[in-house]
C-alpha cells in the first residue's frame, strides 16, 4: 500500500472540533498529513476568502506523521495560505476536508465550508473530498462509522481514481454501524430552506434575527438523491463540480437571445 | 411594457457602493424596488450564511419607486432576511445583485458574494441576475455602458425568460460605451488564483498574510469563455445552476466504485 502521499486536511469546525480528529484518524495509514485548520468554528463560510482583513498563520503542534496549523481565516483562506506557505517544493496529492458536524447534503453544499475547501482543493489540481455527518451538530458525535467506511471508500478513490476536474461530498448518517444499509453514489438533490429567521428583541427593545430554518426537500422521496439516500440509511458520494455552467441552458439563450 | 414587477436588489459591496445604486437605476423602469443591501463591504463572501451572531436589519431610507433596508450580514443573508421579513404577502419576482466593483467571471463565481446572493434567488424560485463591472474594485468606476446595456438584457430575459433554475452573471467591460462589441452567451472559463499571499512583518515582529495573487486563465485565448470574451470587449453572460453534481462522473462511479 502506498503510505508516501502528500495530505492537506482542514475543516469548517475549527481546529478542536472532534471531526477533524477522526478524519487525521481515517487518513493516517495513507501519508504524511498537515493540518490547516480554522482557528475559530467557520460553519456556513462557503467558498468566501478573507479579502478585508489580513490572516495569520501559526503552528499549533506536532505529533508522530501530523503537524498542525491554524489559520485565523475561513477553509478556502487555510487551503489558499496552507498552498501558498507550507508546500511550495512538494505538493499535497489529497485533501480531505472535514469531517463536518451536521449534514452537507442537497442545497447544504452551497453554504458548506466544508465542500468549500474541498472545491479549492480542485483549482488547485488536488484531489479533494469532504466528509460530513448527520449529526445536527453535536460535538460529541461518534465518527467511528465514519472512520471504518471512510477508509472503505479512500481504497476505492485511490485504486479508480475520478475525474481531476471533481470534488466528493461524502455524507454519513448518524446511525449505528451496523444500521448503515451501504455506499451510493448520488446526486445532489433539490431543496431550499424555508421559515429561516427566529426574531428576537433585545433587552434594549431593538430586534434581532438569528438564522434557523426547516429544510424542504423538493424530490420525490423514492428519488436517489443524496438526502434521500442519508434518510434510508446509506452513505452518499456526490461527485461535484467547480463549473457550474448550465450547458444546455446556454445552448437554448444562444439561440433565442439575438441582440443587433 | 410591464413595470409592476417586484423587484429585490442586493449585492456585495454595501450600501454606499457606486454600482447598487446603478443597478437600482438599471431597474427603475421595470417596478417596485426593495434593497437589501450590507451594511459593510462583503467581498468574497460567496454563498456565506451567518449563523454564529444574529444579524439586524434596518430601514434606511425611502424615496419614489425605491426601499432601501441594509442588514448586518453577507450577501446571502441579505436575500434570506429581506425574503423573510419584507416579503411575506408579495414576493419578489426579479433579484438583482450587484453592480459588483470587479470582474466575476471564471473561478470568481465561486467567491462572489454578488453570484452568491444570485444563487440563492433561485433557491427561492425567483429569476435571479448578478451583474458585475471589470473594474479593479475602483470605488468610482462609470457605469454608463452597464446600465445601457443591463437594460437591453433585460427586455430580452422579460421575453424570452431563461429556466427557472438558472441564475445569470453578467459581466461588463470597463471600456468605453462605443469601444463594447456586443453581447455573448458564453461558458464559465477554467482558471484560478496563483501566488496568492503577501505576507508581512507587523511592528511587533510577527508575521501576518494579505490575500492577493494573479489569475492564470486556463483556456486558449480563442475559446469563448467568459474570461477570454471579456478580454475581447464583449458583454458576457454566462447561465449557472446551483446543482454543481457531476453527471458523467456520477454515472462512471457508479460503474466502476462496486461496494460490498
Amino acid at each position: 500500500m502506498n503510505n508516501n502521499r502528500n495530505i492537506l486536511i482542514t475543516n469548517d469546525d475549527g481546529i478542536m472540533a472532534k471531526g477533524l480528529h477522526a478524519l487525521i484518524e481515517m487518513a493516517r495509514p495513507y501519508g504524511k498529513i498537515t493540518v490547516v485548520a480554522p482557528k475559530e468554528p467557520q460553519s456556513g463560510m462557503s467558498n468566501a476568502v478573507t479579502l478585508n482583513s489580513p490572516l495569520r498563520l501559526f503552528e499549533y503542534k506536532q505529533e508522530e506523521g501530523v503537524i498542525y496549523f491554524v489559520c485565523t481565516g475561513a477553509p478556502v483562506d487555510c487551503v489558499k495560505i496552507g498552498m501558498s506557505q507550507l508546500f511550495q517544493n512538494d505538493l499535497p496529492n489529497l485533501l480531505l476536508s472535514g469531517i463536518n458536524h451536521g449534514s452537507n447534503a442537497s442545497a447544504a453544499v452551497l453554504y458548506s465550508g466544508t465542500l468549500g475547501a474541498a472545491a479549492e482543493g480542485v483549482l488547485y489540481g488536488i484531489p479533494s473530498i469532504g466528509f460530513s455527518l448527520t449529526t445536527p451538530h453535536n460535538p460529541d458525535a461518534d465518527f467511528t462509522a465514519s472512520i471504518f467506511y471512510g477508509r472503505m471508500i479512500l481504497e476505492h478513490y485511490f485504486k479508480f481514481p475520478p475525474s481531476p476536474d471533481v470534488y466528493l461530498n461524502i455524507n454519513i448518517p448518524e446511525i449505528p454501524i451496523n444500521k448503515i444499509q451501504g455506499i451510493r453514489i448520488a446526486r445532489q438533490g433539490k431543496g431550499a430552506w424555508i421559515k429561516e429567521f427566529e426574531k428576537r428583541i433585545d433587552p434594549h427593545g431593538k430586534s434581532y434575527y438569528w438564522l434557523t430554518g426547516d429544510f424542504r426537500n423538493d424530490e420525490p422521496s423514492a428519488s436517489d438523491t443524496d438526502t434521500n439516500l442519508l434518510d434510508r440509511g446509506y452513505i452518499t458520494i456526490v461527485p461535484h463540480q467547480v463549473d457550474s455552467t448550465h450547458y444546455p441552458e446556454l445552448e437554448r439563450l444562444k439561440k433565442i437571445w439575438i441582440f443587433n
